[in-house]
């Protein structure tokens, strides 16, 4: 009986504990919110990423970790790594948990990205400014996500309110200030790897963010294979330098049909969602193989998919249940405004199809606006 | 929030938790051994079904109730039934668990059946010997299972030996003789009805047994149109006479291409397992979706699958999880002679590539006798 323990609770945690159990597999689970929505199917140990005695307890328990949460403090990881296996590692978590370290990579790799510059001073700001023009975004390195630690600056002038804003951090997290692409498409790679250097990756998803966050995913993107390829084989080489081992997420930006990357997701990863109905093998499926050096499963599609997010509260179910392809994923949350709190997936055998799927549903549930690029895209 | 309790944690039990947790479901288990396997997903009530305190607990807990296994007490049921509301109905669940009653129900039904007949007394059992013929089993009407309670007679000279066996019970679980049916193929249809009374049927399947317990099953059955039409007509006049809510299967023999219906199982089936990946909707969710009122989903086959039972103990998983349409379930109980462990399924988009597989993983796991006679049908 193997055991694999989770650090964090939320609904990535709850759907790895659904698709690994018919590994055989049991689950231990460390979150500091004991409502945590993975508790509900798997047990847990309650506290804070830092506290000693729950990562004692925790690591008593289990045979392998994992994360459900890529800002796991460092120096957890590296203390449960010295005890127990830990996939995918400390370093290449703490590659993706720094934006700074993140881009280097890239650049090493020679994956082209977006202008960068670390900021650790206000003249610093303004000197990177106007190096990489604006529009641009100032981020924190550390500890963002979904949109959160950043400023947008459109004109030199926001620099105070940037500063004002995001400067506090420079000296804990740290910042980053990135050129903003103005691009036509946001892309992910899902991708995995395997103890033993195997690779795998889905087809390409392309993504639309509302606010900052993941709205809807369309997989496979309709894009040129060439493309796609490209996109692959940046994934492979990152996952190769890292010596990654699980599922991650790539996500780049496609500007006049070149592509950016913009940031490496070390975990499953909400564009990857639709691979429960959509392929052979689920991400989460697959990250547990690949964790455990079990083979990894076939990442080819059943048809076309679109995956919505649902943010703030769970819509009415009957509308998606209804159609023939249509998949409900409720995370067992409570309501909570900007919270993720479950999505559908609609699966179709054509392009068509999944366009009138998602018109109905968007139409029975008044999403008309969360469905219309992906209507838009499939036409 | 709504919980779902389930009578029995074995592995029916499991899947329906694993099941329903995207529909945002949370469950509980009622089952005397606290080491069910479901209780590793669900949290759990450990006692009888008739232990009163256990029932108490249990019906104060959940919102409505449904079944991992047929053979909960009458009584039982009945109690639940007036304060929860149960699926299925108390009445259906009681005719399953009566061959007499259930195949007296075919009978009425214009389903055709074997000959049979009640056998209360040692001169009954000579009688329904003299006027069914040999070769015949006599069976308990209750409690059986998976082969258990039967006894086969070969010749009249056997039936001292067969009321030697289960003349005891006659009183208790009572019995009832069967004409033995020379088969070619045993055929299971399994279906599901909603509260509303909308009715679906997942393409039918034929079964393999040995030692009288479910070994291979191939979806889709490999029979004309005709046939497994006539097949789901059967399945859909028993549901509509019981009022059945819920998936059930019934199970049927062919013989010179004409049906018999053998049993109805009134729960989710192991013959229904491939629908976890080889169909838009498995049969877990559906049954749940039916239990809950939920529009249900698509039952439409996603390829060709054959369903192979781990019995007494876990096979090797590697074999199957290389194959790309090798899927695995472990239902993490301990090994034991006869114990239906676990399963694994495998799909293809064709039957000859389904052979492959088949004939790959009866290789490298030394089990070609098991895959044999699926291989040969698909051929």
């Amino acid at each position: 009986m193997t055991t694999v323990g989770i650090l964090g609770g939320g609904q990535l945690a709850r759907m790895l504990a659904l698709s690994g159990a018919p590994l055989g597999l049991r689950f231990l689970v460390l979150d500091s919110a004991a409502d945590a929505c993975a508790g509900q199917f798997a047990p847990m140990v309650v506290g804070d990423y830092t506290d000693q005695a729950a990562l004692d307890e925790f690591a008593s328990k289990i045979d392998v970790a994992t994360f459900d949460f890529e800002n796991v403090p460092a120096e957890s990881a590296h203390w449960l790594a010295e005890r127990r296996p830990v996939f995918p590692s400390p370093r290449a978590l703490a590659v993706a948990q720094d934006r700074l370290a993140e881009k280097t990579l890239f650049r090493e790799l020679d994956i082209p990205v977006p202008d960068f510059a670390a900021i650790d001073t206000r003249a610093a700001l303004d000197q990177a400014i106007a190096t990489i023009g604006t529009p641009c975004i100032l981020k924190t390195r550390r500890l963002g996500y979904d949109g959160k630690g950043q400023f947008r600056i459109k004109t030199p002038a926001d620099a105070d309110a940037a500063w004002a804003a995001l400067g506090p951090q420079a000296d804990k997290v740290g910042l980053i200030l990135e050129g903003f692409v103005r691009f036509e498409r946001e892309l992910s790679v899902v991708a995995v790897r395997g103890r033993d250097g195997e690779f795998r990756a889905w087809p390409i998803t392309e993504n639309w963010h509302v606010d900052g966050v993941l709205s809807a995913s369309l997989a496979p993107a309709r894009t040129d294979e060439a493309l796609a390829a490209t996109a692959i084989s940046y994934a492979r080489k990152l996952a190769e330098a890292l010596d990654y081992v699980g599922v991650f997420a790539l996500e780049l930006f496609c500007r006049d049909g070149v592509l950016l990357a913009n940031e490496l997701a070390p975990r499953v990863h909400n564009s990857g969602h639709w691979t429960i109905e959509g392929s052979e093998t689920s991400q989460f499926q697959n990250h547990l193989r690949a964790v455990l050096g079990l083979p990894l499963g076939d990442t080819r599609m059943l048809g076309v998919t679109c995956m919505l997010n649902w943010i703030g509260a769970m819509p009415d179910a009957g509308p998606v249940l209804s159609e023939a392809g249509g998949h409900w994923h409720d995370y067992g949350k409570s309501s909570r405004e900007g919270r993720k709190v479950g999505h559908a997936t609609l699966r179709a055998d054509s392009a068509g199809e999944l366009a009138q799927a998602l018109q109905r549903v968007g139409e029975r549930l008044g999403r008309q606006e969360q469905v219309a690029p992906v209507i838009e895209r499939l036409a």
